[in-house]
């Protein structure tokens, strides 16, 4: 008697224009899950780190990194989105609201906002808005993706009528809420390692971050497994060795979170992201590969309201094996370097100078 | 001047029926080990990920993995029990008691249940019977296991006679106590990722858990010091180079909570294990095997004075590098199939179908 | 438009005799740091594993290890001190003030002590003295280090004077602060897993700590991370492919912790280290590497003002692919044998013979 329990994920035929998921597996965030993120990623923002040094611009204590809160997000909605998919084509429109602090409960939902069916027969693509939310229903992130799922049976006729959403090409600046909320706020540039202040970046500048950090099969898993990210192609080798190729596929949220930790190098004064305007995958990464990461300044913009603070919308470029202090991006045809894994385009708070208050110690 | 202080552990001559050993150091469980647990299992079952969602049922806040307690506990009998072990043969009667909470401190000991020498003159089976408690004297969890030990000199006269006990083929269903005292428990389908209920169980029924999971020699480390588990075996390349192997070997335990956290897939509504009635290592495994794993639903009873749950006995049954579709088990000579290598007989609490009530949100 | 603000690290010309360095990053410490660490060294000294052990020997609770505190606050120094070292070359006249607590924020600050070019004209040895603090400001762990730095440019003249600094080759006994202020003390040798007692060691005692345990990429790279200790070569196989060894050099300080944990089989009731007298890392490990270690008492002296504890002064050396019963350090012509890679002398307090209560349970 076999049992039709086992939940198979769900194909490009099974969704459906405007339908609503709601995500399994809520999750309560802890001081533990923020040590493991930063066992896996090294990450040195002084306002991650240290709760006083956080508590003095604004927080109540240390906040969990937004793109732990991202991946916790993103990982409830892949059994349902994604288990099935072939790869993320890329992001839109990404908020980050209320601050994520341990202790928090995370939920998500899903809204399918388009459907494409390519013409191979054989795969379409969804595009879905998920939102994150805390115990007390406050949005903590909110993203779009599309994703290129298979299909059941390449022989079905999909049920919805292809319609493809538009969406913005970047956050408008209105949008952008600031996670900290404390008057007047403090920043120490002695403990964030870094005297650049808001004033000091300039649009079209780019920055090399420098370090490589080296990726490994236990870590990309364990990374994975702590988001309860499910997704087969990251943990079965077995099945993998006959796989498209040959071995396990990092997860593309792991290479986000390495970019992010080395921009420390150039961008250490930066909190964020506090938007997501787009993002791709260009190539994928495997373990043993070394990720190294640049970035080019995009804008630069007060922020309304508040003088404390100012936005910076960032392109962060991530490789492997292939260091980049020439800032590589694409090859002669115009296509991304093969060496390319990563193009986000996203933005941060940076201190004002007036903000930049040396403690004595 | 050589010290005599090294402790080389406990050989079969050293130990006397009856005789009862307290095992070393107490361990104050946290969030961080929580999470620690997540990252190397993934496991996604609510109760155990969100403490609103285990308050609902009945919990003061999101506890322990059951499976976590169970490690713990085992982890401090090692130094005294089975440092000098050749295989875990078998366990039995086990028993869950108080639920575990982050600040609880854990403690063991053990009583020699039986010894018998075996004919080979090397070796010898050593039964215990481990307690696990909390700081207030409260068991957490109780089990029997056997253990093959080597003794440290075969031409020793071992000083007891041969006592193998008799050991209950099944934890009577009057001393399985459910973790959850709230009333009246609500169990929110959405939350939990499944709608199946202990009514929609069957006995005889199987279920593959179809997703596969890759062990790499730093999960299976990291997981074995995290229980403080000193077994040689599972730390030591440059020994286990000249071993029966040839390489580390994988704590058992460690597929133990992998087969767990693969049962999401198909069980998703259980809490447990709340009793182990058997389990046996059918093979060893080891880094860079992928684990499958598949169950059948053994029985099925109601809890007595308790209509929110139900229980199900459950067998899984773990393989390496072979899928669970056609529910591996024994070869045509009746052993085990040479990819089986867990073959554990549990239960569990799912909710009736009655405790169901998604909540709108 | 290439940006400037990448930190390069310093290089030996850009220190100066006497200057001062606040290092960034401050790190709030918590029960997610404590079982990282744990599940990267598996340590089983009581104290640090159970808070109730903890509060009868007078903690407040169960500190934080202090070679996790030593390392954060050693990370913190890292990106100002040897981002361009080659190599570690000592430390002396280590002490530990005030015990960490899950909560507390530490900060580092470094003095150079000192100033040395090498005759090759690409690298001189700088003497640093770093010191962390909590949030109160009271000192957690203070050493000085001397390392080997790389020239920016060999045609250039060191701008200092050479200044090695004197530097004691023990810690003075007065200046050992007792961690623990509970009296009194209570010890229960059934929870530390030893019955030895202060009295019981004797100086030329030497302890073979048994066990081995084999270094993973993945576990030296997490304990970086973990500690925000940034050193390239612990982390970029892409560049250290082309490197002096042609791999990922593990993190000095992983072996510290190793050797540590490895000594709770001898020096089980042993609380520390209080003191830091010297290191040596004798040779680099490797991924693959398999750690053995052995111990020597060098001397044993009571606390002054306090009868429930004494003092030992400790050598502990460790190796890689040798075992220990023989006590590995020296080859015929009295350099370190190949195999030893750390040999450390430091001091820890053990209880004496009355403070060991057995606690009936």
């Amino acid at each position: 008697m076999t049992s039709p329990k086992t939940h198979p994920g769900n194909f490009f035929e099974d969704f459906r224009l405007g339908q609503e998921i709601v995500h399994a597996t809520p999750r309560t965030v802890t001081e533990g899950d923020v040590a493991a993120y930063l066992a896996l990623f090294g990450a040195r923002f002084a306002y991650t780190s240290s709760s006083p040094f956080a508590q003095a611009i604004g927080f109540a204590r240390a906040p969990v990194d937004p793109l732990l809160a991202f991946h916790l997000v993103f990982g409830k909605s892949v059994p349902d989105i994604s288990l099935n998919a072939i790869a993320n084509l890329g992001y839109a429109d990404g908020r980050f609201g209320a601050a994520v602090y341990p202790g928090d409960t995370l939920r998500t939902r899903s809204v399918v906002l388009g459907l494409k069916p390519n013409t191979d027969g054989r795969t379409g693509v969804v595009y879905v808005r998920s939102t994150g939310e805390n115990q007390g229903g406050a949005m903590v992130v909110e993203y779009t993706r599309w994703v290129m799922v298979r299909r059941r049976d390449a022989a079905s006729t999909p049920p919805d009528a292809t319609f493809v959403p538009q969406l913005p090409a970047v956050v408008p600046a209105a949008s952008i809420v600031p996670p900290v909320v404390g008057v007047p706020a403090s920043w120490d540039p002695l403990d964030s390692g870094s005297a650049f202040s808001w004033e000091d970046y300039a649009p079209g500048e780019r920055i090399d971050h420098a370090d490589g950090l080296t990726i490994e099969e236990s870590d990309h898993m364990s990374a994975a497994r702590l988001f309860q990210n499910t997704a087969k192609v990251h943990f079965n080798l077995h099945a993998e060795r006959d796989g498209r190729f040959g071995r396990r596929i990092v997860y593309g949220g792991h290479i986000v979170s390495m970019a992010r930790a080395l921009s420390f190098n150039g961008l250490a004064n930066s909190i964020g992201p506090v938007a997501l305007h787009g993002g791709r995958h260009a190539n994928p990464s495997f373990a043993g590969d070394t990720i190294y990461a640049w970035s080019e300044i995009i804008d630069r913009a007060p922020l309304p309201d508040r003088d404390d603070f100012g936005t910076l919308r960032v392109r962060t470029v991530a490789t492997k094996d292939r260091p980049c202090a020439d800032f590589p991006l694409h090859d002669a045809s115009g296509k991304y370097d093969p060496a390319v894994v990563l193009d986000i385009d996203y933005s941060v708070l940076v201190p004002r100078r007036a903000t930049m208050r040396p403690t004595r110690r």
